[in-house]
């Protein structure tokens, strides 16, 4: 093997590569900045619809991420390469591939993954989607499609590298720590930057001046301020990131605190759009120079085949294959799941006929199989109105020139015309025979409107025709038999080549036939098949955990991930230092599954983690090895990573992380995290009592209320952000505190979502159900209640989570008085319709989780309306409800009870029945039964008590509606009839809102 | 021809190059720099033993540098190459030259020259020697031996390459603007870099907000001073950056005043000093780690051959040949000829006999043949003392062991030691041959002393063996007959091989011998005789002028610094567009002249500048046209430069430059050039009244008084500062102001050197001399006369100028009160002893000049002690009393004046004399005479008046004293004749003092 590239030969590959594909080669800016993304060559470049291609070097600072050079990988400054590529190349992915061959990454010695990823920041009002790239499991760039920059939609769209250098070198040279990567051959890496970064974090950390920053800041922001006024610029975006630089350091300092930093990303985020608002009008005006620019030769997509649609004569096997970028997992289930539907709409309503239709898919492709397809539509008979019939014949019944046009246009004899006499009207009618056009025809027109009709809850546009998918659509398979099905969508013309195995360099593969779609991808080692992949990867996973004595946990959420990852999988195992078995469980696990994608491996008698993993390598076994030792490399640094900050963490008690919690805020207005914890510590009183917590129970509530968001503060959970709520009780246990008060502080985070575990404990319960009180009082109360798009508090969640813990523990609880004792710690003030709203909230997520039980709609809403407010009475309500509405003797005493509500629902008194003045035995005997009724039924009575307590009055209530006459023309007797009905109506207040029902 | 390279592409090619070349790649800083010598990793890195060899881009801001992007080569920003090599090499020169060959420069294409330069940072306490590289005339590179920075003498001393990206790339791609550069094959620089620079422009000249920037300034500070307390140099150095970098925005805008200014300055300088020591003092304490680092391998001086002595047995000629890299043209001269004085000491002195010395040399080379050497030193007797007699021989006579000893110590026999006799000792001598050694061997020992003798006004270090040379040494030739002569001299051995000429590749050549050395250089085309290039030079200036019409005006100056400029001269011709004629002939010729070293072509008849140049190639005539059109290109873009500028200064009047005078700064206590001009305005009338100037003379000088200083802020006197007055005056008549007061306006400044031009009117002179006396009261008074070896407001020129003018317009006036007057306009205090010392100061200049012009020194001593004061009437009494001095009869009248003053010169008191109380007839006589004398002199009068008076009185002195007793008893007639004396003392008082010269 040869000697691995030092850093600097890294940058300059990667120059060359990217000015000999194109782009022009920029250098790191003049000012301090936080990421490649921040030089004007890309923050203003993506702007507007000018073509920009660009590649450079970024040394980013971020004073947060400083270590005083003590951590292998993590540091205040780190290197990044970035491309732009605008408008989209149409082979980007190759590119970037490209690119890290000529840095000496082999595609056939690794495995590269491209792993979803998010981009956004909400303070430039940009965002995009993409992926992480990870080689051997080493996540080293990250590609983004740009949707947004500066509060602009972008278009066109450019696509956006970024590598990480270091993290690329380190593994290049198979160094562990960024401080020893050889720079040139002589120094290291930490000979270079040991020094300055132990430097500038001391001063991040402990020197920076607080006041003097503050007022350079605000000296920067007026100087960017009248630059734009002046429409400077470039001047004004530099005294923006010194803006942000400032900031950057303040933050590490500790020294910006909740108001100020909402007030911050303000000021930075309304800088930010006002300079690129500005530069999209100083391009404008400049008449956009560089649309005139002649522009690098882009991938051109080739001419589709022409078909030859008579070939096809028999029934036969239709294929669509739709190429794409990585699809994200979730998107690529319901591509497919929508094509299943889509599919066979789609035939039928071309009529044409087939057997069978058959979907398959990898994150690369979506492919459909339809077998037995006609190969054209059968004929049909048609009628086409033509004219009046007195216009289409003369007197003498003769056809007129009308008529004659009318028939030559219909391509009918004009003597097979018929008249047809409708109401008062008479016309000319042609009856023709529609010949059925060929499948291949038909197909090809009505294909981009399937393609179109795919729905995605998120998707990007990459190109000039705007189209929006999850990622990129590259190629497309249209084959009938063996011809062509000619389409296009989203400038992509279909065609018969596919594309193999992207470690094989995605070779173009020719597909003779449709029907060999199957057996030619197999040939070429991908499997198309989910499930078929799904089984592959459990079979051999097992099969390696069972080879050093150990089991995979049933996981079939991180199956399917790891399934939709990869479009051939081999397993491999890999092992790690059995010394990081000592950190907590929940820190392996959540590193292995959630960063990693890993399975983990455990004893099958113990259950204890074993020191093993099991990935999923895309591809063959070719090289295997150097695979595994990549991924052991990373599941090392980062379990070397989770271990410092561990000991970091428990180096001080968990209490002691609390003043720190004064710089995270919860809500510009609702201020700090250690505000919130201190309002929790009163509410959770308030609700330990309405759960009739004893003495012991409220005091352990109370301790677990003052720690329980203290764990955000540590090192590992700023990490790990997913193992909030576990580390606060492993830290609580490890700083002494009482078991039970650590038990809690986990539970009062669950559940964490859908299928978690519920708190068991009183105080863990009641501490939950207060924070997710004051979270939905407060927000609620500042004006930030969930809209149909946004949540970012995720209240919804929250409201869930507190509806299903109260029906799982059986705890009947009305929320009201708690909203209101939550309202009263709150420092804004909480206007009352703000906790209407609250209760409105609860009840929906209730009334969602009713019917996802199954009730009925009918049923969710009488319970809702009478219990809405205390969840478990309304399930149990809904539940007991259920089993009446499904008796057969039902319907008579929903009739009779009805009878009785009918005729006084609509009144506005409230009248008395007055005992003994009326003269009806039907009457008596009613008020007999009632008193009977009412007798077993209070409010808080449940349903099967009220209508067990109401069905034996049916028959006095019927004999009643058949002997007397309510509304009598005596005043003072129709007012006690009225009043004993509007008795009986009473009993089911407060239960059950009876007229919501099905029947009533 | 190939497509030039991109500017990217030269930039990469660069880092690929100089990281081939052991460099490590660097990145431009995350600061703005005013140049890559502000990068930590210049700044700091040259600092200390560490070695450190880097190369990098760094785009650097010069606020003051903008022009809207309206000039095509100057802008705020440019980008700079940057490489340190330390230490040095051995062959950076090489290494530079091989960069340009790898962007694509052939050298036997162009003429690649290094030309002299000085560079200094007095703020940064650094400085270093070198060149400016040109490139066909253009100036791409700076080459400096640094040996100073940070107030740190450097050791080792690391080499600093600067290239000027945008003038290679121009070349290259042969384009006349910076923003026609092709950047990337699509991009032009002006495409990316227009706007930005207009935008920075317009912020830095109008936008900028002066009470901002100060304040940040001040915080930035206040940062760094914490950051240094701190011990943290990179955040501190990074907010030097800041303050530097907005230090000259505010310059810029034009609000930094004359005390603020050298307020900044001094904190600046102060700041770097400080980090630069925390800096040393930091890796001092790291223990230098870089030292241990396996460092590229360096060339390697080549062992000598040995020697083989005996092979010498007659005469023959011997070679030294000092190869340099280029010299300064002075330091050149000085080398040559100290050599023809050291050489023929140093074989004296080695008693080596030779026929002739002959001293030749080029910039690159200093070469001494000495023919006919004796091939070995004769044999000579030498005497040794030994042991007392009494000691050596026993009392027999006989040779003691002592004796023994000493003769055989000596190796001679017992039997030939003698006892000789001195005074009271007797002791033993013994008399031997010492045998004459090989000169080869003598001249080894000799030859590293004859270099070490040499000695030059600037001389630099660059390495390990810290020799001083104006720059570095880097072969040595030492052959006798075909020998080598082996020595070695700051770590280069001699050999036999010297190099050839630079456009060939400096080939080495192997000299078979030392005779044949003239026909070998001849033969590899290197001129080595200084006075054989000057012809060369000459003739092909004169005739390719002459093949145009036109002819060479006569510049020795020039034409010895164009000589030595080249080893092969090569002259062409080139031309200039005749629109650019109509520029003032002062612009044209000190471009030509001065910048480029060009020779300026005039028309034979009109004398008038024709749009011709010459230029000297170094090397042959191939591919001269490349080196003509790169020639005529840079001309081409000078000339533009200078008419830009011309017709923006002279698109308003000269007057309106005068507020922007107060923006540069005279001295700090005296205020702005704005403040000179206006004291000058009422020094010059006290001038003109003692000038007896008439008022229409006074007006003329008062209004040139006002204008005399505004051509100063004109962008044309600021660009080619040496224009002052030229412009001034060109500028004043364009402004329309009067003849006289544009003439006075240049004049005041003469004469600006050795041998220039005089003021001739009045005014001019009288402005002249204001001027000088004001600079001399200002500054002796603020404590900055000049010290011995600074003189930075070159007050000796200023001092000697006043005396030339004054004398050579024959104007007496005495300087005194005219001191007085200046010293009153001061804004600052002036101590009578300040005004002593610049008469002294002034007196000293005019001693310099009467010595120089051939006056004896006490002739010159005796004018000076009486009229040191006036520099004209000193002048003309030293003339008047050499001619005296001259005469037979000179000593008769000295010794019989010098009678009358020797008797009363140490007397306190002043006697009277008595009329008629002295009998004596002598002294009547005496009395007499003087008082016949007396009737004739004043104070006022001259030399020769005094001394035609004085001259008669000689026999009535001599008589005095012969017949008369002066110190008689009689107290009265004592006093009466010393009164009488003194009297005939005081006649030449004010006059000349006769103590002083010689024979008194």
């Amino acid at each position: 093997m040869s000697k691995p590239l030092s850093f600097q030969d890294v940058i300059m590959r990667l120059d060359r590569y990217w000015a000999d594909h194109g782009c022009l080669i920029w250098q790191p800016y003049s000012e301090k900045l936080g990421a490649g993304t921040g030089n004007p060559a890309t923050t203003l470049r993506v702007l507007g619809p000018e073509p920009w291609n660009v590649g450079y070097v970024e040394p980013s600072y971020r004073a947060d991420d400083g270590r005083y050079a003590e951590n292998p990988n993590r540091m205040q400054m780190h290197t990044q390469y970035q491309v732009i590529l605008k408008p989209d190349p149409g082979n980007p992915q190759e590119l970037y591939l490209g690119s890290l061959e000529a840095i000496g990454i082999d595609m056939r010695e690794h495995d590269v993954r491209f792993v979803e990823d998010k981009w956004e920041s909400p303070a430039l009002g940009a965002w995009g989607l993409g992926w992480e790239v990870w080689l051997d499991g080493q996540e080293i760039s990250q590609y983004t499609y740009f949707q947004q920059a500066g509060g602009f939609n972008l278009d066109p769209v450019p696509v956006e590298l970024t590598y990480g250098l270091e993290r690329i070198v380190m593994f290049l040279q198979k160094v562990r720590s960024v401080w020893e990567i050889d720079w040139d051959g002589v120094h290291t890496y930490g000979d270079i930057y040991t020094r300055p970064e132990v430097e500038h974090c001391i001063y991040n950390f402990e020197q920076a001046d607080v006041d003097r920053l503050t007022q350079i800041y605000n000296l920067y922001e007026a100087e960017a301020k009248s630059c734009m006024e002046r429409g400077l610029v470039i001047p004004a975006y530099d005294y923006i990131l010194r803006c942000s630089h400032t900031f950057n350091v303040l933050d590490a300092r500790g020294a910006v605190g909740v108001t100020e930093r909402a007030s911050y990303f303000g000021r930075m985020r309304d800088l930010t759009r006002r300079v690129a608002r500005l530069y999209v009008e100083q391009r404008e005006e400049m008449g956009h120079p560089f649309l005139k620019l002649q522009q690098p030769a882009r991938v051109v997509q080739p001419a589709p085949e022409m078909p030859s649609p008579d070939d096809i004569s028999s029934p036969s096997t239709f294929l669509l294959e739709i190429g794409t970028e990585e699809l994200p997992v979730g998107d690529l289930t319901l591509a497919l799941e929508q094509l299943e539907q889509a599919v066979p709409a789609m035939l039928d309503d071309l009529r044409l006929g087939y057997d069978a239709v058959r979907v398959v898919g990898t994150p690369r492709r979506q492919a459909v199989l339809v077998s037995g397809l006609a190969p054209r539509q059968p004929d049909r008979t048609v009628e086409v109105n033509g004219p009046p019939a007195k216009v289409a014949f003369d007197a003498d019944g003769n056809p007129t020139r009308a008529a004659e046009g009318f028939a030559r246009k219909q391509g009918v004899p004009v003597n097979e015309l018929r008249v047809v006499t409708d109401g008062k009207k008479s016309y000319v009618l042609a009856t023709k025979t529609e010949e059925g056009q060929p499948a291949i025809e038909v197909l090809g027109a009505a294909l981009p409107g399937l393609l179109a009709g795919l729905r995605f809850p998120r998707a990007i546009r990459w190109n000039e025709t705007n189209v929006a998918f999850p990622r990129p659509l590259r190629w497309l398979v249209g084959l009938l038999g063996d011809q062509i099905v000619p389409f296009e969508y989203a400038n992509v013309a279909s065609g018969r080549a596919t594309r193999g195995l992207r470690p094989y360099g995605s070779p173009q593969i020719s597909l003779a036939r449709a029907g060999a779609y199957l057996s030619s991808m197999a040939q070429y080692h991908v499997v198309v098949d989910t499930a078929e992949r799904r089984e592959l990867v459990r079979d051999q996973a097992e099969a390696l955990a069972a080879s050093v004595g150990g089991r995979i946990p049933e996981d079939p959420a991180l199956l399917d991930e790891v399934t939709n990852l990869v479009e051939h999988p081999t397993a491999l195992i890999g092992r790690f230092e059995p010394e990081y078995l000592a950190l907590p469980r929940d820190v392996l696990v959540t590193v292995m599954k959630k960063h990693q994608r890993y399975f983990p491996v455990v004893d099958p008698d113990s259950n204890d983690l074993m020191p093993y993993f099991v990935t999923v390598r895309n591809g063959d076994d070719q090289h295997l090895d150097v695979v595994r030792e990549g991924n052991e490399d990373v599941i090392r640094a980062r379990f070397a990573d989770a271990k410092f900050f561990f000991e970091n963490d428990t180096g001080q008690s968990l209490e002691s992380f609390l003043p720190r919690l004064d710089t995270l805020t919860f809500q510009e207005r609702l201020g700090s995290m250690l505000d919130k914890s201190k309002r929790l510590e009163k509410l959770v009183l308030a609700m330990g009592s309405a759960l009739d917590l004893d003495p012991d129970q409220q005091t352990v509530a109370g301790r677990a209320a003052h720690l329980c968001k203290a764990d955000l503060a540590t090192q590992l959970v700023i990490e790990l952000t997913s193992l909030q709520g576990l580390m606060g009780r492993e830290y609580a246990r490890l700083s002494g505190e009482e078991d039970a008060v650590a038990e809690a502080i986990l539970e009062h985070h669950l559940p964490r979502s859908a299928g978690d575990i519920l708190p068991q404990s009183g105080p863990g319960l009641a501490l939950g159900l207060a924070d997710r009180l004051d979270s939905l009082v407060g927000l609620f109360a500042v004006g930030l209640a969930p809209t149909g798009s946004a949540d970012p508090y995720q209240l919804r969640r929250g409201a869930l989570g507190l509806v299903q813990i109260l029906i799982a523990r059986e705890i009947p609880l009305p929320l009201r008085p708690l909203l209101a004792e939550a309202a009263a710690l709150m420092p804004v003030p909480v206007p009352e319709d703000a906790l209407d709203a609250v209760a409105d909230f609860v009840a929906e997520r209730l009334r969602g989780l009713l019917r996802d039980r199954g009730f009925r709609y009918d049923v969710v809403d009488a319970v809702l309306a009478e219990r809405g407010d205390d969840p478990y009475s309304a399930y149990r309500a809904a539940a007991q409800l259920a089993a009446w509405v499904d008796r057969d003797d039902w319907q008579d005493l929903l009739n009779a009870y009805g009878r009785c509500i009918r005729i006084v629902r609509g009144l506005d008194t409230r009248f008395e029945f007055v005992p003994g003045i009326d003269p009806e035995a039907a009457s008596v005997a009613l008020r007999e039964a009632y008193e009977g009724a009412s007798a077993q039924i209070t409010p808080e009575s449940d349903v099967d008590r009220l209508f067990t307590a109401l069905h034996p009055m049916i028959p006095a209530i019927n004999a009643f509606f058949d002997d007397v006459l309510v509304m009598h023309e005596d005043r003072a007797l129709q007012e006690s009839r009225l009043g004993l009905l509007q008795d009986i109506w009473e009993l089911s207040r407060g239960v059950v809102d009876v007229t919501r029902l099905e029947g009533f």
